[in-house]
């Protein structure tokens, strides 16, 4: 068993192209021996936004604090905040906004694998 | 892309054996198509707890609000609050109380094909 709170984690920018003011912690895949699913925890800062893109996998996403907007295909847009929950289908283009004044914090489940490293 | 509230999902009471004061929301598995992991959302009364047991899948959990413990196998007990994630791998004994005065709210990721109808 691994017990240990999210802020324990080291947090990374991320740099993929698209991505404004995104921090991600990775909680739980390979480095607690975890292979079939990984959690993530995702901080966008005020006017931050992951990429609008699309790949092969699935996502479960779980909004903690913050308001925000998840992108659809075709432009549609709904809004999220604490409680929202997300599911992403594979290759279902999605992108998330951080639309408040507060970062918009929440959980990202991807299969194992998917991850570098993880 | 599914999108909603967690308090828009139906409640279930947890009656199995050894589990006091359990509520149980599944947020998102077959009931949206996500068939590799399903994600519950759990609320524990103050002074409930889940069954001290153990199952051949593991558990990624993540605490949303209140106080707990997690039991361990061997009779050990970690603090669990706000941000405390735990990774329970296949096979640990666990069980989670709740030790404060509000609801211990948690989310609980499994493999899919582990719960009822997921």
């Amino acid at each position: 068993m691994k017990v240990a709170n999210f802020s324990e984690v080291e947090a990374r920018s991320v740099s993929e192209p698209g991505a404004k003011g995104v921090t991600l912690r990775v909680l739980m895949g390979k480095n607690v021996g975890a292979t079939n699913y990984v959690m993530r925890h995702f901080e966008l800062a005020p006017g931050g936004n992951t990429p609008f893109h699309t790949h092969d996998w699935e996502h479960e996403v779980f909004v903690l604090s913050g308001q925000g907007k998840v992108r659809r295909t075709a432009g549609g847009e709904t809004e999220i905040g604490p409680g929202s929950f997300v599911f992403v289908a594979a290759n279902e283009e999605h992108g998330f906004t951080c639309t408040g004044s507060a970062p918009l914090a929440f959980l990202c489940v991807v299969p194992g694998g998917k991850y570098p490293g993880q």
